[in-house]
């Protein structure tokens, strides 16, 4: 198991309904420590990629987004998921459906912040059903900028979200791939992947 | 003028009805290397706390928190604006209403990760009327723990929260204070501060 698996079996709590809590140091509390190990192995699987831009969605995948922004020294841009008068000007829209909430949000980027051309890394926390990167994948090709990778930290690998990425030819990049998890018994199975090269 | 002051002056773009956009570089678009300068900041200006926690609200506090707490070593909450389903246990929640979107929200931390006796320090990007800071306080309060100081990005001078928070005895510091701002002219006015100590 690498770092992430390690951390999502010690401390991640399985619930009814394929909820994977890892509040306690993901996505409420955050080990800022454990994001720079993601950073640096998300740098390592990219590092032939030349990214410009990291483009993430409020508000659990910001914190993570930043703390992997300081290996590839490029700013964050995220996605908004609600009109904010603060925002005027030129936006992109996408319309996405999240699981968790079961409601629908409009992502929103600025116009000034993606510019034809530019190459973008996705990062997220989570990839389930995959409706709000579908939502981040959209607004790249409107403005005409190029997805040169995805790096998600927890991708649940029974739900759809990461097949169809792949199957459209992106190169996604998920931490820890959850295969099957049962809230009986609390077990999680991990999909098989090479393993991270990280320091301690 | 300090480093933030600078960045301001130059990329901050006032608005009729005292909105100062800085969407390029802090709440949006962020630019990490200015964060990290936050950071060595505020751990300059908090050297003497010893801080077990950074407490902030998401969205646009969280990438900030995260940077910073770089400098502290220590793990960020981020307090959520609305219940979520994934959020089940018991929950600190106090009833804030924002100033830039006229709406009345529940910010709600997680019982788990804020105990009595620990120490706290508060970090977001924009004080203005002070509410949302108010609610963290307040939750704060209400589990037991200590706020040993508030980190502020941008304080709008012009507007009674940190008059408020500082008139309660409580260490706040904001890197850079707005006393007035001309939509018409575009000039930004900052408070006089000592000088920050900080690498370029």
């Amino acid at each position: 198991m690498n770092f992430l698996e390690e951390r999502i079996q010690k401390d991640g709590v399985v619930k009814e309904g394929n909820v994977l809590k890892v509040d306690s140091f993901l996505n409420h509390q955050m080990d800022i420590a454990l994001f720079e190990q993601m950073g640096e192995e998300f740098l390592r699987r990219f590092q032939n990629e030349k990214i410009d831009k990291i483009l993430t969605i409020e508000a659990s995948g910001i914190g993570i987004a930043c703390i992997v922004a300081r290996y590839f020294r490029v700013p964050v841009v995220f996605a908004k998921k609600a009109k904010s008068v603060n925002l005027d000007g030129e936006m992109y829209v996408a319309e996405v459906e999240s699981f968790t909430h079961k409601n629908k949000n409009q992502v929103i980027v600025s116009k000034k912040f993606l510019s034809a051309g530019e190459h973008v890394l996705i990062i997220d926390d989570f990839l389930a059903n995959g409706c709000a990167l579908q939502g981040l994948i959209s607004i790249v090709k409107e403005a005409g900028a190029i997805v040169d990778g995805i790096g998600i930290a927890i991708e649940k690998g029974f739900q759809p979200g990461g097949r169809i990425i792949r199957n459209l030819g992106y190169r996604l990049e998920s931490l820890a791939i959850i295969e099957a998890m049962d809230a009986a018994t609390g077990q999680i199975t991990f999909r098989e992947q090479p393993v991270c090269v990280h320091r301690d």
